[in-house]
């Protein structure tokens, strides 16, 4: 049967003040009324059951997440004791997975990308499953809007012909997040798509590749698996992930993995990586100014205004972020967002730690 | 007796959005905890009794001042149906005062300026008294610490001696805001003081000189004065006062009087007129920045943080002023402020009329 995994675990520091210690960036509503998790989930709703969508994610997430889905079961959320990188939390789904169904196929989708193109996405997904059937580790390649050097890249090799309207090629090589010159070269070449962190596979087929690539890694996970559907199971979790490897996916197994096949989609795939990102997902005004919320500008260009109920009024402004939360403001020029990180960081050291 | 007159009958647009409507300037607390019209008040209350302080203002601002100050009895809060400028202000308050005293000797003091050295501002109108006892109209004049066009400023004629350790002279000339240049001669001539609005002046001489140069003012002043005590007083305020020419007290009698005299005095007095003047009575860190409230800066310069218990967190920011109260924010460039009052202009065009 094919299976969805909602990849819930992070945190989204750059997206502070909106998000939180205890309210991550997949839980935010960004643009509309629904979350950005619950948007992951409506995606999915209508080519599987909720018995068959799972969600993985960091117990400190796990109740507010719940309540944002309470159509899927409990049971459902499979809950890391603390974060460990995207090949552990892939893992430990895989083997709840493999026991419910050892014939079971997954897609691992992401719970912090906006996707505008639905229809288009979910017959991508539909292709995929029926690529990974064959035996493939696919993923899903973004058409590269830009020489983005924000992202990991895909190099396209040889065709494998096409499935459900899409080309399916074999993988050559996964790119780690380039430098610009070697962005624009990738991107120029036509040959590279952006890394989206979306994968399909046989849940057997995933778990053979942390035998061979992550031996231990794969010991204490089977140690974990045996405990499965037991009172021991918690405890074990527990004793056992504190001392797993932090590992990402990417360098973890598919770089190293054989039959890596890549389906180029264009499905409007946005990174809500930071705040600039918005400038894609809200509506943009004549003087450039994405807005959500009360906003009265007067001269004012180029600005994000983040905000709610509140009025946020400027005067004479240009290029700046100005995000307005319940009990914290950012005011910051947007060339200098990434220092959000930095902000964030300085808050436990100044005393500021309720607002992390 | 010795009266005190605290005039707080403005509105202050350029403190938007910490002044509002129903919030004028000097029931705002921008140093500390006390407010501005508090502040008034807890300065006189050494020399004065709570019988002795009046209070004119506005209708709509009458409830929020008696809150403040509710040591003071009800009845000397003089209330205007609507504000007509400084000089009817006064000339409602000469009649109250001379009907309790016909020998009364008043202050007229401001509710929107801040004054530091308290102890010198006493003794200052403690020898203004005397001076006008002797029949002259008396101003204090602060000397300038800046050639400022924001001010009138008064031109010093005739020593006329000295009175409780302050230099007495006639007043040559009252002189409206200035431009730059003018400003900078008068500042650098040593002859000038700014004009900051207090007076002191017997009660009958300053309605002898309504009489003389505003007869049409003074002959409605007179309608109002025969009905004090009788139930008939609001009536006829409330019919007469629309009517009454709109003028200051400066150019409507002070230009205009014979027997003026002038105390130059330095009480570390400040005009809060704008954001721009939190400048000289927040604390500035070693960045240049004014702060009051919670603040983490990253890279911030000369800018002012005007918040409260809500996080304000900056990155790159040099030069704004930034003001976050309850419901509304503003975030402007210094060098731009004087627009907050375009900007508040345009809140009610904007749909906008309950952030005014």
């Amino acid at each position: 049967m094919d299976y969805a995994l909602i990849m819930a675990g992070g945190s989204g520091t750059r997206l502070w003040p909106l998000s939180r210690q205890n309210t991550p960036k997949q839980a935010l509503r960004l643009v509309g009324e629904r979350s950005m998790f619950q948007h992951a989930v409506d995606r999915l709703a209508p080519d599987f059951p909720a018995e068959r969508i799972f969600v993985v994610t960091r117990g400190e997430h796990a109740a507010l997440l719940q309540q944002q889905a309470p159509e899927l079961p409990v049971e459902n959320f499979i809950v890391e004791p603390e974060g460990r990188g995207t090949a552990p939390a892939i893992g430990l789904a895989a083997i709840h997975l493999l026991r419910r169904d050892p014939q079971a196929v997954m897609v691992v989708l992401t719970a912090d990308h906006f996707i505008s193109e639905t229809e288009r996405f979910r017959r991508a997904v539909s292709a995929a499953f029926q690529v990974a059937r064959q035996g493939q580790l696919v993923t899903l390649g973004i058409q590269p809007a830009s020489p983005s050097t924000g992202f990991g890249y895909i190099h396209q090799g040889q065709p494998l012909g096409e499935m459900g309207g899409f080309a399916v090629f074999a993988v050559e090589r996964f790119v780690e997040k380039p430098a610009l010159e070697a962005a624009r070269q990738m991107v120029a070449s036509g040959e590279y798509s952006w890394n989206s962190g979306m994968f399909i596979w046989q849940v057997q087929r995933i778990l053979d590749e942390f035998q061979r690539q992550m031996p231990a890694f794969y010991a204490q996970l089977c140690m974990v698996a045996e405990t499965l559907g037991t009172p021991a199971y918690h405890n074990v979790l527990e004793r056992v992930w504190p001392q797993v490897v932090k590992q990402t996916i990417d360098y973890g197994i598919m770089e190293g993995a054989g039959d890596v096949a890549v389906l180029p989609v264009e499905i409007g795939w946005s990174d809500v990586g930071s705040w600039e990102s918005l400038f894609d997902l809200l509506p943009v005004d004549a003087q450039g100014n994405a807005v959500a919320g009360e906003f009265l500008g007067i001269d004012t260009h180029n600005t994000l205004v983040f905000g709610g109920s509140r009025l946020v009024a400027t005067i004479g402004v240009e290029g700046l972020v100005i995000v307005d939360t319940g009990d914290a403001l950012l005011v910051c020029p947007r060339a200098r967002e990434q220092e959000v990180r930095e902000l964030v960081g300085r808050l436990k050291e100044s005393g500021k730690g309720q607002w992390l």
